[in-house]
């Protein structure tokens, strides 16, 4: 066993070096993707340049060179999760088609009404909505394991929630959220005794922990190369011979099929490519393979590495546990460094934009598990997730950085836009008072802290007016608006955001339309106006697209 | 208007320096996939080592930069097809996977028993079978719009067989056999006439000519990146907006998602994200914008590049139309540089194996067009597909090597392995024999004409014996393998095959194996084998597989 080296392990990670805003990039995100090593973007360099041709069917060097490359791709997964056979490995665009395929090639064809799917709480909606759409062609009913106070699946009722009609079970191996091993044993043993399929969604597993698909017994397994270390759109389904022998083919064209005529059946390939169709991501299947040979020895073979993610995962428990305000979502250390939490008295965006301006990215929202927030009564939560070329240094910038913001927040000092100016001027002059204003500021850091003060002038609706009318659609935060026509033709907008950043955002486009008339609405060139305050570069793609969202209802309502 | 300039052209695909066999390689197998420019390449190494993040939904500065990289793709396709929208780009994996949304989507939902599909004789598999699914489920019939004998789509017939019945007219712009412009736009009139959705096949039109949605009109229209210099994995289907959003969703999970919950109904998001699911290719999207940047100026912009590639198609079909022995399986020169023909007396693979030993990569089979081969009575062809990196010379060198293959199949002098030698051995010997010449022979070139020589060796099977209970499955040619178990519990095998290089295959096999009990048959290490002859590794994956596959039904059979 040679000891895990944390520098060396990350200077294999060519993106890690980069600077964000003048600091050294934190990239707290690993759930979500990970970075690649250098051997990984080298594996696709290689290949197109010395290799590339399509796989299959051609007669020449190339196209054999390339094909030798993917079927061993598809062996070294095979041996990375110990299945029995390579026809037992289907390429897929990644875990999300991998789902899609089982819930519609498995599932339309042998769920019949009142028959059962059961899911968890905790899932992902890449594994709910392929089931739910399924369920409602076939009159399938989902069921639901609930979540324990510690995050992982309840397994107390799991006898009388998978029963004799449950005909598939759909569950992860370890949440998105949350972090935790689920008990997937217990529920693929009580699944196998009522004879129903199991499919595990490895997604966020396959990067920290060894899987054994034998050892499980698991009908199905899937996961994306993404997300460990390899390249995008690439995934992966596990699935046993007999079954995945027995399913209707999923997407059709090309290799999938054996012979196709316009008068006799059109007959199809043995696996592994009967349920693979069109040019697969060629490139990309070479590179997973690399990937795999690239972490396999840290997963696998190192205690050392789990060890040092276990360092990490404690180390971030702890600090985060000391900060005021910092509540878990959960109960307890997860197994794998993901940790989801809530900043009492601050949206979770807010923070999320504040980290990022420090140069530190983590995520906030649903994380795709609406059904988790709704179990859990929370909107969505601040998730860290880590990968171990991150240090424990960069975790203690990550505390210092949030001890500074709640500092921060609690003593704004006075500005140009300090709430009571801004409250004092005149509406039609708000306009220019605010883009003379940001001209004169630096920085994303100051724009960001003037977006927030503005926020702050901003008249609440009435909990009344928040309702389904005024909601904008496109805009990740929840953001209401309301319009009125006055007799002399002009407009007003009255808004409303739960996110301080949006509420900010809304002044800024509310004085630039507030009290105008249709035609000038119209004419007003929005974008020279956001370029001079300097601030949709900023702004991540969801607040972006939200803030068009808002002009677009304006302009639209304006008409 | 710059000249083309075909070597300034050519130093930016890197791969094209490669040799094979000593020579260097000539890629004729671009109908197939493209090779790549260095910038392309570059861009997904830049992408992962500067960009790399997972797209929308966060809130930090690496995921922001490449969902704007990921969204400025959409834009340079929409900009390239002449979309009106972004929201009418989608991204797919492929052609192929276009086709099965479409076909999906829009099919499972609008086709009733005894609506009409139209196709052509000349599609692609991948745009024939995702419909024969969908008529399967929904009772609708596929009716054939044939192919002239200058093989393009014949409209003589168009208003009869596109009628009020008629839902969805599917065809491809230009044939990747064929390469020849079909006439689509009457086709897309006709149909609109009638009310149906027209799709249209591009995957092997947008590296050759403009293509204009708008101008064209039709309701989709799909390609892939990779055929037009762009990295595997994307895809792209164009979607007039109202249509889209009339469709419900395809594949479900991720940033199609809207809401989930398991109380009330999941909404989904807005197009184009409506129907994309999962985590996308991202750093393959963000390289098609790239070869968009590539190819557009010589597609678009200049008039050289489509007369180099005339030229070139008129250089080579003016050359092969002189060879003896060559028919072109349709009457005249095709539009874009994709030829495809027969050489008399030969097989179609044999022919393509022997060019890939001196370095030229064509292809040879069906082409997934089956029921075209059908109905041009042929079981495949030769094709030779061009790009504009392909120079005069290569194409003289394949006519010459044409030539050089000619006559040597006229004239094979006395080897070792002459039929009359072999035959003259008796077949306990016969596997030694084999070894020891093998052993002697230099270089593919030699090898492949012994195996071709033992070829010539093989009794013929009686045409009544070739049927379908002695196919042996896996084999890319037809192969039949005949099985005697005699008293003293030894076995004999009798076999052929329609192509040459698989006969002199099967006396390979055969010898090792007739005459041997089932244990023997057991034993023998038949990897060692065919590593002394060193054959495996130069046999294309098809071919390898196929010589898997008669070993694999001998051992089977013998068990």
């Amino acid at each position: 066993m040679t000891q895990f080296n944390v520098a060396q392990f990350k200077q294999q990670f060519p993106l890690l070096g980069l600077n964000v805003e003048n600091k050294s990039l934190i990239y707290f995100d690993n759930a979500a993707t990970s970075q690649k090593p250098h051997c990984v973007i080298e594996a696709i360099k290689q290949f197109y340049e010395t290799s590339n041709a399509n796989v299959h069917r051609a007669s020449h060097y190339l196209s054999s060179k390339a094909t030798t490359a993917f079927e061993q791709s598809r062996e070294s997964v095979k041996t990375f999760i110990n299945a029995k056979s390579t026809k037992e490995i289907i390429w897929t665009k990644g875990t999300t088609e991998s789902v899609n395929l089982v819930s519609h090639s498995l599932g339309l064809d042998r769920l019949c009404a009142d028959d059962e799917i059961v899911l968890s709480a905790s899932e992902h909606h890449a594994n709910i909505v392929p089931w739910q759409l399924v369920a409602q062609k076939t009159g399938a009913k989902i069921r639901v394991l609930p979540v324990t106070a510690s995050g992982i699946i309840d397994v107390t009722d799991v006898d009388t929630i998978i029963n004799i009609k449950t005909k598939i079970v759909a569950v992860a191996h370890i949440s998105n959220v949350i972090g935790k091993v689920n008990p997937i044993e217990k529920i693929i043993a009580r699944a196998k005794s009522v004879s129903a399929f199991t499919f595990i969604d490895g997604a966020q597993a396959v990067a920290h922990i060894t899987v054994d698909v034998q050892k499980l017994g698991c009908d199905f397994y899937a996961f994306s190369a993404h997300k460990m270390y390899g390249p995008t759109g690439v995934g992966v389904l596990f699935g046993k011979q007999s079954i995945l022998e027995s399913m209707p083919p999923y997407q059709s064209g090309g290799e999938m099929i054996k012979t196709v005529s316009f008068n006799r059946p059109t007959t199809f390939n043995t696996l592994p490519f009967k349920l693979e169709s069109g040019t697969a991501n060629i490139s990309g299947v070479v590179a997973l393979a690399e990937a795999i040979s690239f972490i396999k020895p840290y997963i696998q073979d190192s205690i050392d590495y789990s060890d040092y993610e276990k360092q990490m995962t404690h180390h971030c428990y702890q600090q985060l546990s000391q900060l005021k305000g910092v509540k878990f979502i959960v109960e307890g250390e997860p197994d794998i460094p993901v940790l989801s939490f809530l900043l009492e008295g601050h949206h979770n965006h807010d923070i999320a934009t504040l980290l990022d301006s420090y140069g530190i990215a983590v995520r906030a929202g649903h994380h795709c598990a609406m059904p988790l927030m709704e179990s859990l009564a929370i909107n969505g939560c601040i998730r860290v997730s880590l990968a171990p070329y991150n240090t424990i240094a960069e975790i203690d910038v990550l505390i210092d950085t949030l001890k500074r913001i709640l500092q921060k927040a609690d003593s704004f000092v006075e500005t140009n836009l300090s709430p009571e100016r801004v409250k004092s001027i005149d509406s039609a002059s708000r306009l220019d008072v605010i883009i003379n204003t940001f001209s004169q500021v630096k920085g994303w850091d100051n724009r960001h802290r003037e977006i927030m003060l503005l926020g702050k002038t901003l008249e609440r609706l009435d909990k009344s007016e928040r309702h389904n009318e005024y909601l904008i659609n496109g805009c990740e935060s929840l953001a209401w608006l309301k319009i009125e026509q006055h007799e002399n033709n002009t407009f007003s907008f009255t808004a409303d955001s739960d996110a301080k950043i949006i509420r900010g955002l809304l002044v800024i486009v509310l004085a630039a339309y507030n009290g105008k008339t249709a035609q000038e609405i119209a004419e007003f060139d929005v974008n020279e106006y956001f370029s001079k305050l300097g601030i949709l570069q900023h702004l991540s793609p969801s607040r972006g697209n939200g803030l068009r969202a808002i002009v677009e209802s304006i302009k639209h309502n304006a008409q």
